[in-house]
Formats: structure tokens, C-alpha cells, sequence
């Protein structure tokens, strides 16, 4: 005999959490609406909301993002000048990816994204919008989008040969060595003069 | 009823592709010798040799590579001063990953590197011996390592951006102007002074 069980916000949560990845994936971070995501787990929007609160923290739960971007960003655009930005957002970056509980989950989630192109339409959306957007807002110049681009491409190639390619010597690289060689030129993208 | 084939040049060839494949990717690109390739599809050293003329021909047609890396670096290594490189090899590796013919199976290999360990294995093996180390070997400084591996990161995100996710306004910017926002950078990792 079988024994029933109401659905509770456990079984909910998960609920909208694999709509939202099937909705992410199909039409992309931009175009997903999170009306859309309650209709297709077949709940009310406001119980959206209330488990998630954002769009963007729906996202990063459902890839399974350990750290929130978007304010991590913002913090460490707050916590000194743009001037010194690159140095201080890639230290706190570095931080997140070498470390395994945090750095796990965002290599698996950019592994997805570079072979499946729903994760990359996904994740496209939410680099432009998130991080890209977000530094380039702080920027406020005619060219901002492109040096946030440029930028951001530098800290992807980073972040891969380090801990996805893991080419040496920038795999066992000390954090502090990558920063000072590599922060001065990402820092230049951003506000140094262009040609 | 079947009719036989004798097993002809293109069935060896094959062969050879296939083994070649596998043990690429089982022990990585440096670890690989072509008497262990020749000795898994069943030929001949001399055989292999006869087919790709060296072990590097021999990764670029197993990965279906369109274009021979060591070769167009020498070529732009020996084309101009050291002091120009990166402007010069990032026009040329634009060149190849936009032209739909060329760029399209790069594509496809920098994804298979990305999910799939074996994969990553085999490409680490060959970006460091036959693309890094190359670079290093011309800079002839005791940092070259370190330099080329920077150098290398940037490449590979610009290419990411570009290519695999196809982030704006990167994915479709003019390739004069991404040479002449990016080459400066990637020039001062290789020749620039350090901190």
C-alpha cells in the first residue's frame, strides 16, 4: 500500500527550481520571466518571490552557484576606489575559485555552459546582465560595455586555465603573483587610456 | 551476400586516428609515443610516421584540427620583431576562428577540452608543449613561463567570449579593433616590465 505525501515547500522549492533551469536554458537568463517559471512549476509567482526572492538569486540556485556575483561585485566596487578595482575583484574572485566547497560548483557550471548550448544561452544572459553591466554601469563612459567585455574575456581565460584546462605554471600559481601580474592590465581595460 | 575489402591506406589511416584518439586522451599529450599509437591500432611505427610525420601532425588530424598552431606561430614569430607578436598572432588567430570553416572544428575541440577530462588531458599537453612553450622559448627569459601562460589566458578567454558563449559586443566586433584594445595588454605579459 502506498502512503501519500502532500507536497510541501521542499518538494515546491525543487519544483520551481527545475522549471526555472528548463526556462533559463530554453530562451535564455534575459528573456526568462519569473511568471513564466511559476506557471510552469504550476505555482503562484508570489511563492516564487518568496522562496527566491530575485531573478538573479533564482539563477544562481538553480545552477547550483555557491556565491552570489552580482553582490560580491557590487561589494567590491563599494569597498574602494575603481581605480584599484581589478586587483581587489580578482583577489576576492580568486578567493571563491580556490576554494573547493565554492570553486567546485562554478567550474562544473562553466564546464556546462561551453558544451551545451541552452547552459551557454543561460549563462550568456546572466554575465552580460550581472557582471558585465554591472562593472560597466560603475564605468559610466560611451565605451564602457566593451572594456567591461574585454575585461570580463581576460578573467574567464584566467579562471579556465587555472582551474578548468589547469595549465601550469597557472594552476599552482600563488594567488598574490597572479594578481600582481595579471590585475594591472585588466585594471588598464577598464579605465586606462585607449588608442 | 557480404563482400570483403581488403583493408586499404584510408583503413589504416583511420586506424591510427582512432588509436591515436584514445590514447591521447588516456595519458595525456606529452606522455603519448607513437610506437605505443602504432602498437594499439595494430601498424607499424614507420607506418605512423609515413601517415602524419610527427606526433604533433598526428594530435592535429586525430583532434581534427584545421589549421597547424606550431606552424602559423613560427611563422609570426619569424615574420616580425618580438616587440610587435601579439598584434600580429592575434590578427592571424582571428583570421582562423572567424572563418566559419576553420573556426567551427576549434570550437568544437575547445568544447569537448571543457566537459570532458580526457579531453582537457590531451589539449593541456599540447597548449603547453606546442603553443606555450614555443612562445616561452623565443622570450628567453628565466619568467617565460609565467609570461606565456598570462599571454595564453587572454587568448583563450577572448576566443571563449568570441566564439563559445558569444558574448556582446565582443562576438561581433571588428577584429582591427580587438586587436588594437587587446594586443597592448597581451604584448606587455610577454615583453613589458614587471612589478
Amino acid at each position: 500500500m502506498k502512503r501519500g505525501r502532500r507536497p510541501g515547500p521542499s518538494t515546491t522549492r525543487e519544483a520551481i527550481l527545475s522549471a526555472a533551469r528548463e526556462r533559463f536554458s530554453a530562451v535564455g537568463y534575459d528573456r526568462t520571466r519569473l511568471r513564466d517559471v511559476a506557471g510552469a512549476a504550476g505555482v503562484d509567482v508570489a511563492l516564487v518571490s518568496y522562496h527566491f526572492g530575485s531573478k538573479e538569486a533564482l539563477f544562481a540556485a538553480a545552477m547550483a552557484m555557491p556565491v552570489s556575483m552580482p553582490s560580491l561585485i557590487d561589494d567590491v566596487l563599494e569597498q574602494g576606489e575603481l581605480e584599484d578595482f581589478a586587483a581587489r575583484l580578482l583577489r576576492r574572485i580568486l578567493d571563491v575559485w580556490d576554494d573547493e566547497r565554492t570553486g567546485a560548483p562554478l567550474v562544473a557550471l562553466v564546464r556546462s555552459a561551453m558544451s551545451h548550448e541552452p547552459a551557454a544561452d543561460a549563462l550568456r544572459g546572466f554575465v552580460r546582465t550581472e557582471i558585465l553591466d554591472r562593472i560597466a554601469a560603475r564605468l559610466g563612459t560611451p565605451d564602457a560595455g566593451e572594456r567591461s567585455v574585454f575585461f570580463g574575456s581576460q578573467l574567464i581565460g584566467l579562471l579556465i586555465y587555472r582551474h578548468v584546462l589547469r595549465i601550469e605554471p597557472l594552476a599552482s600559481m600563488d594567488p598574490d603573483a597572479i594578481v600582481a601580474a595579471m590585475a594591472p592590465g585588466m585594471q588598464h581595460y577598464l579605465t586606462g587610456t585607449r588608442p
